[in-house]
C-alpha cells in the first residue's frame, strides 16, 4: 500500500481502510455459513462509517446495531431494514420507539425490565414488537475484562431460568413476538472452546422452548471472533461455523452471526507522521502527529498494534534502538507503541499502525481540542475519501453561536 | 443544585457547570499569588467550553493551550493573545506558524528540535519567536502514571543540561527569544513536597541562566494541584502559593501558574438518568443513560467519581445494597462506578457523578454512535445552555454527503 502517496494527498493522521479486505472478509464469512439459512449481521460500533457500511450493504449484509444512531446508519447506507437487529443494555424509550416505527427485524431484549418496556411502548403504538431475548450462558470468554461479555458478573443478558420466564411471557403477551435467542461471549475471542461449549448450552435451552411452543426462527450466535493483533492464536473461520453448525444439527434455525472485529480490524492502518524524535538519559521518544484522541487502545486496553516505517529517504535498519511513539497529548499515557525497536527517523517519516479498522475511528474523541482524522477507503486499486478531516469550525460552531447570544432551542 | 428540574428542561445525559464556583475557584487562584506579578492561565485542556472560557476571560484570566484548537478557542472566547501560551509536545509546523502569526504570550518548547523548527518557521516569517523552555525536573510527583509528566521516562521536556544549550543558542539566535523557564510535574497533584522541591531546583538553574545573561521573564510554574475525588488528601493552595514564592524570593519574575482540574473539576457535574435495574445472581445493576463515551475516567484511569441520587419519589434508603453502575455501552468496560450502596431506584431517577467539570466533556466521544451530552451552566441562581446536544445529522453529516457522491475536497 502507497502510504508516502496517500499520505502526501490527505495529510496525516490519517485511516486507510482496504475496503478489498473488507469484502473479502465478508465473503468468507458468509461461506463458513452457506450451508444453511444465515444472516451475517455486520456490528456497527467496530466501524460505523457510512461507505464502509455501504461496501458491506451491497454484499447483502445485515446490521447489528447498539443504538438507534447506529441504526439510522445502518440504513442510510443502505441495509434493508428487514436485516437489522438493535441490540444493547440500555435501549431508551425513544430508541425503542423509532425502532418500532423502522419496523427492523427484532430488538436484542437484554433484561426484564427492558421486556416490560418494549411491551409497553408497542402496545402504546398498536404494534406488536419482534424480540430475540440475550441469554447470558456463564461462560468465560478468556479475553481481556472490558470486553468480556458472557459471565453473569457482566450487565449482559439474563440467565436461563429468567430467560424461560421472559419467553413465555412474551408468548402470551399481544404486543411481543420473540422470534430470536441471542448470546454474545465478548469481544477478540482467541478460544473455540467456550463458543462450543455456549452453542451447545444455548441450542439445548432453545429446545427446552421450542417444546414450549416458543416459535424460534433466529439462533444469534453473536461476534466476537478475534484477529491477530500480535502473536495471538486465532480461531479458524471454518471451525467457528462447523462448531456453530454442528450445534444446531436437527434445527431450522436461521443463523445470526455478528462479526465487527473480524470484517474490518485487520483492513484498517492509522497513517501517522513523525513530527520530533527526542531523547532523555532514560528513552528514546519518537512523537508523531497522532494521538491517544485517534486511537485508544492502547492507552485504554493495553493493546499492541504492530508499526511499520515508511521514508521518502533510505531508512537505515542496521542502527535501530528502542523507542516509545507517543502522541501530541499532553499526558505520559498517550502513546500508541511502547519499547519498539525502529531505525533513526527523521520529521516527516511515517508510521503506520496496523489492525486499526475496528475500534480506532469509531472510539476517537477532540481531547485537546484535536480535529479527528480523515478516513479513506482503498477498492480495486483506487482511493477515495470516506470522511474528511474534522473542521475546527464545526467543533466550535455550537459554542460560538450560543457564546454570540443565540440560545434558542436545546436540542 | 436543582437537578431534577435541569434534567427535565435540558434531558440527559448533561454536563452542569456552576460557574460561580468555577469563578471563585480561579479568585483564590489569583489571590493566592497577588503578592507579586502573575499570570493564571487557564488550562483548556481540562474543559475548553467557549462560554466557561469566556466566564474566566472576563476575570483577566489566560490560556495554557496544547494544540492550535485550543489557541483558537482561547482568542474566540476573549482571552487576550498576550495572555496566551502554547504548550505540548508535537506541535507541527502549521501549529507554529500560526501561533507565530497570532503574536502569543510564548511558544513552550518541549525538544531541541522543537527548537530548531521554531526558529527556522520564524525566520521565515521574519519574526522573532517568544519562547520559554521546558525543563524536566526528574522528580517523581506521585500520581497517576499516565498523568506524570516529570520524570525522564515521561516525553516531556529537556534536562537542565540540555536546557542550558538550547537557552544559549536560543540566546544568540536573532529569530528566538527566550523570556520563559516552564516545569511542570503532572496532573492530580496531592503532596507539596515534589512541587517545592522541584520549583527551588528550576529556580537554582534560573538563577544560571540569568548569571549567563539569558532575559527570563517568565518562571512558569505549570499546574496539575489535585482535587478531592475520593479521600485523598489536597494541597492548600496558601502552601502551594507560598511554596513557589518562597522559592522565587529576590528574583524578578512573573509567576505564570496552568491551573486546569483545580478551576472547574468540582464544578462540575454529570446528570444521567436510571433506565433499567437489573440482578444477576452475582451482581445487581443499575443501567443509566451516561457512558464510558462520556465520561471515560473511570475506565482510563480507574478513576472514583462520587456519586449522589435524586428521584421525584421518596427513595428508601434503609434498603440499600451494592451495585455497579454501568452505561448502554457494549462492553463490560462501560461502567461509570463499581460497588456502591445504593438504594431501590426506579426508571427516571437521577444519578448524579461529581467533580466531572475537568476531563469530563473534554474526552467524550462518539462511541457506538452516542451524542455527546449537552452541557449547562448555572451562574447568579440561572441556567443557561452552553453547548446543546449533539445531533445525528451533523455526526454523519460529512459521511452523508460523501456517499451521495460529492468528494470534492479533502479538507
Amino acid at each position: 500500500m502507497d502510504f508516502l502517496t496517500l499520505s502526501d494527498k490527505y495529510k496525516t493522521p490519517l485511516y486507510v481502510y482496504d475496503l478489498d479486505k473488507v469484502k473479502n472478509q465478508f465473503l468468507n464469512f458468509k461461506e463458513a455459513f452457506s450451508g444453511r439459512k444465515s444472516l451475517i449481521c455486520y456490528a456497527l460500533k467496530a466501524n460505523s462509517n457510512l461507505s464502509l457500511i455501504n461496501t458491506l450493504a451491497k454484499l447483502d449484509s445485515g446490521a447489528d446495531c447498539v443504538s438507534i444512531g447506529e441504526v439510522r446508519r445502518a440504513i442510510l447506507a443502505g441495509i434493508k431494514k428487514y436485516k437489522i437487529i438493535f441490540s444493547g443494555v440500555g435501549k431508551s424509550d425513544e430508541e425503542i420507539t423509532e425502532a418500532l416505527e423502522l419496523d427492523i427485524l427484532f430488538i436484542n431484549v437484554e433484561s426484564e425490565q427492558e421486556l416490560q418496556r418494549v411491551e409497553s411502548i408497542a402496545q402504546g403504538m398498536g404494534k406488536t414488537a419482534r424480540i430475540s431475548i440475550r441469554v447470558n450462558p456463564n461462560i468465560d470468554a478468556k479475553t481481556h475484562p472490558y470486553i468480556s461479555t458472557g459471565l453473569h458478573e457482566n450487565k449482559f443478558g439474563v440467565d436461563t431460568q429468567t430467560a424461560s420466564r421472559l419467553y413465555l411471557y412474551a408468548k402470551k403477551s399481544s404486543f411481543l413476538d420473540p422470534i430470536g435467542i441471542h448470546f454474545h461471549l465478548g469481544s477478540q475471542l482467541s478460544d473455540l472452546e467456550p463458543i462450543s461449549v455456549a452453542a451447545q448450552k444455548i441450542v439445548e435451552f432453545a429446545r427446552s422452548l421450542l417444546a414450549l411452543k416458543i416459535d424460534l426462527k433466529f439462533f444469534d450466535v453473536g461476534g466476537g471472533i478475534g484477529i491477530v493483533y500480535e502473536d495471538e492464536k486465532t480461531i479458524k473461520l471454518y471451525d467457528y461455523a462447523q462448531a456453530i453448525l454442528n450445534a444446531l444439527k436437527g434445527l431450522d434455525f436461521t443463523v445470526i452471526c455478528e462479526p465487527g472485529r473480524y470484517i474490518v480490524g485487520e483492513s484498517g492502518f492509522l497513517v501517522t507522521k513523525v513530527l520530533y524524535e527526542k531523547y532523555t538519559d532514560k528513552k528514546r521518544f519518537i512523537i508523531i502527529d497522532g494521538a491517544m484522541n485517534d486511537l485508544i487502545r492502547p492507552s485504554l486496553y493495553g493493546a499492541i498494534h504492530k508499526l511499520s516505517v515508511y521514508s521518502k529517504d533510505k531508512l537505515d535498519n542496521t542502527k535501530q534502538s528502542i523507542a516509545d511513539v507517543v502522541g501530541p497529548i499532553c499526558e505520559s499515557g498517550d502513546y500508541l507503541a511502547k519499547d519498539v525497536l525502529l531505525p533513526p527517523l527523521s520529521p516527516g517519516d511515517l508510521i503506520v499502525f496496523e489492525n486499526a479498522g475496528a475500534y480506532g475511528y469509531s472510539m476517537a474523541s477532540n481531547y485537546n481540542t484535536r480535529r479527528r482524522p480523515a478516513e479513506v477507503g482503498l477498492e480495486n486499486g483506487k482511493d477515495r475519501i470516506l470522511k474528511r478531516r474534522e473542521k475546527f469550525e464545526n467543533m466550535v460552531a455550537d459554542e460560538l453561536r450560543i457564546l454570540k447570544g443565540d440560545m434558542n432551542g436545546f436540542e
